[in-house]
C-alpha cells in the first residue's frame, strides 16, 4: 500500500509539524483541528524548524472528525488524555480500510485501540522531538525530530506497509524509521518521558536545570534505570548503554519545557495514565518494582489535584 | 543528681517553650540567644500554649556561650544544621560536670557529640510538638508537646539521672517521659519527621493538605512504612501499629507548617543530613533500602540548591 492520503487527528506540535511536512511535499493531508481551526483555515500553517522554515498557506482543515474524507493513513497525534474519544474520532477517516498510526506518548494505546479496531491495521510510534505550538497555526520545532514506528502485529504484510509509509515520510523530509519491535520503541521512549516529563513538573524545572544539578541528575539516572529494568522485565530488548545515552541526549538538547510541564502550567490534564500508571502496572505484572517512578506518579497526581 | 540549673542552647520554638516552663516554676534557667537576645533581655518571653498562656518578664539571657554559667543540665535545642559549633557551644555550661540533653531532630547527633564529650553524660530525646516562634521572644505552642528522652549509654546511674530530670520537668508542667531506648525513640520520631517535614517541602503543602489528598496520603504511608522497616532493621523495636498511629496523629493535628517547610520558605538550610541522609545511610548499612525516602532527599537537595 503506497499511501495516497493522510488524516491528522490532533494538529498540535506533533501532528501539525509532520502533517505540514507531508502536505508541503504534495501529499493529500487532512487536518482535524480544534481551537486553531478558523485561523488555519484562513492563514494556513507557519512552521519554524531546523529542517527549514516554511509556510503552508492552503490547508485542508476540518473541525469535525465526521467531515474527514477516508484516508489511507490516519495519524493520531492527540494527547492520550482524550483517548476515550478515539472510536468516534477514527470512524470516518478509516472507513475505507486505511491504517492508523498512533504517535502518542506512553504505553498500551495500541492495545486500547485494538479493542474496537482491526489490530492488523494498527501502527504505533514515538517521536523523539522537541516541538511546541507557540501560537495559532504556528509550530516551533526546536530539536531532534525522529519518528520510530512499527506495527502492533508483526508480520510480513504489516512490515511491508510500515516500510512504504516510512519511505513516503522520509521522501517528505521527515526523519523516520520503521521498527519491528514496537514494545521496545515504546519502552525506550519511556526512559526519557517518565523521567524528564515527570521530573520537570515535580521539580518545576526545565530539562537543562534537571541535568545540571547533581541531585536531580542522580534522581534522573535512578528513574531511567528503573524504567530500563522494567523494560527488560517486559521483554523489551534495550541495550544498557541507553541509560547514559538518554542522559547525554538530554544534556545536548536545547533547554526545553516538556509537554507535561506545558500541560501542567497551562492547567491541562497531564498524561499520567499512559506515561506513568500504565508502565508501572505492566512492570508490576512482570515482577519489576519501580518505587521511584511510583513516587513520581504519586507526586504528580497530588500536584494535579492540588494545583489543577 | 537533682538538677539545680539549666542552660538552653538555642532559644527557639523548642528551647524557648521548655526553658520558659522550667523558669516559670522557679528553676534557674539560662538562655543562650541569638537574634532575640536584646528583645528578650528587655521584654522577656511571651508563651502561648494549650498548657496555659504566660509571660516571663525577667529572663537570664546570654548572647555568647562563653558567658553561660556552669549548669547541671544543658539542653541543646538548636537546628542540627549548626552542629559543627557544638564543641564550642557546650564547653562553658558543661564545664563542671553537668549533662547534655539533645532535643534535636534526626539521627546520630548523640554519637557526634560523644566524639568530644563524655558519653556517660549524653542524653537525647525527641519532642512531639507543634510549636513556632512567631515573633521576637514570642512562642506559639499549637499542639502536642511531649518530650521522650533517654541516655546514650543505658545503665543504672544514667537511667536514674534521666528519671530525676524527667521528674523535675514533669513538675514544671511539661509532658515528658524517660526511655531506656533512645534508638527506638529517635526512629519513631523519624517516621513522622522524614515523611511530613520532607513532603511538606517537596509538595509545598501543610500537614492537613498532605493527609487529605489520596495520592499524598498513599505516598506518606509508603514513606512511613519504609522508615518503619528501616527502624526494625536497625534494631528499633517499634510496633507495626505506629504506622497508622503516625498518620492518625497527623490527621488529628492542627494544620501545621513543619519546621523544615518554615526553614525552606525562609531561605534557611534544611536539616537534610540529620533527618534524611543519616537515617538512609544507617539503614543501608543494616541492609534496608529506602528508595522513596532516598528520592525525597534527592528532591529536597535539588530544591535547596535551586531555590536556596
Amino acid at each position: 500500500m503506497i499511501p495516497k492520503s493522510y488524516a491528522i487527528i490532533g494538529s498540535g506540535a506533533v501532528g501539525g509539524l509532520y502533517g505540514s511536512m507531508l502536505a508541503r511535499h504534495g501529499h493529500s493531508v487532512h487536518f482535524l483541528m480544534r481551537s486553531d481551526y478558523e485561523f488555519v483555515q484562513q492563514n494556513g500553517w507557519t512552521i519554524e524548524s531546523p529542517w527549514g522554515d516554511f509556510q503552508l498557506p492552503r490547508v485542508n482543515a476540518y473541525s469535525s472528525a465526521a467531515e474527514l474524507p477516508p484516508c489511507d493513513v490516519t495519524i493520531v497525534a492527540t494527547k492520550s488524555t482524550g483517548n476515550d474519544a478515539l472510536p468516534e474520532l477514527l470512524r470516518q477517516s478509516t472507513s475505507q480500510g486505511g491504517v492508523v498510526l498512533i504517535l502518542q506518548n506512553g504505553l498500551g494505546v495500541e492495545q486500547q485501540v485494538a479493542e474496537f479496531f482491526d489490530p492488523q491495521r494498527i501502527f504505533g510510534g514515538c517521536c523523539f522531538l522537541c516541538s511546541n505550538k507557540v501560537g495559532p497555526g504556528h509550530i516551533k520545532h526546536l530539536d531532534f525530530g525522529r519518528i520510530v514506528f512499527g506495527p502492533l502485529l508483526t508480520n510480513a504484510p504489516s512490515m511491508e506497509t510500515a516500510q512504504q509509509i516510512c519511505q513516503q515520510m522520509s521522501g517528505a523530509g521527515i526523519d523516520v524509521q520503521a521498527s519491528d519491535d514496537l514494545n521496545m520503541v515504546r519502552w525506550r521512549k519511556l526512559m526519557w518521558n517518565i523521567t524528564f516529563n515527570g521530573l520537570s513538573v515535580a521539580l518545576d524545572a526545565s530539562t537543562d536545570q534537571l541535568i545540571h544539578d547533581p541531585a536531580s541528575l542522580a534522581l534522573s539516572r535512578d528513574i531511567i534505570t528503573e524504567v530500563y529494568q522494567a523494560a527488560r522485565a517486559c521483554g523489551a530488548d534495550i541495550a544498557e548503554h541507553w541509560i547514559e545515552k538518554t542522559i547525554d541526549n538530554t544534556r545536548n538538547m536545547v533547554p526545553y519545557d516538556s509537554s507535561m510541564r506545558l500541560d501542567f502550567l497551562a492547567g491541562r490534564p497531564m498524561e499520567l495514565d499512559a506515561i506513568l500508571a500504565k508502565p508501572i502496572d505492566v512492570a508490576k505484572q512482570a515482577g519489576a518494582a519501580m518505587p521511584k517512578t511510583e513516587m513520581l506518579l504519586q507526586v504528580l497526581t497530588y500536584l494535579q489535584a492540588a494545583k489543577g
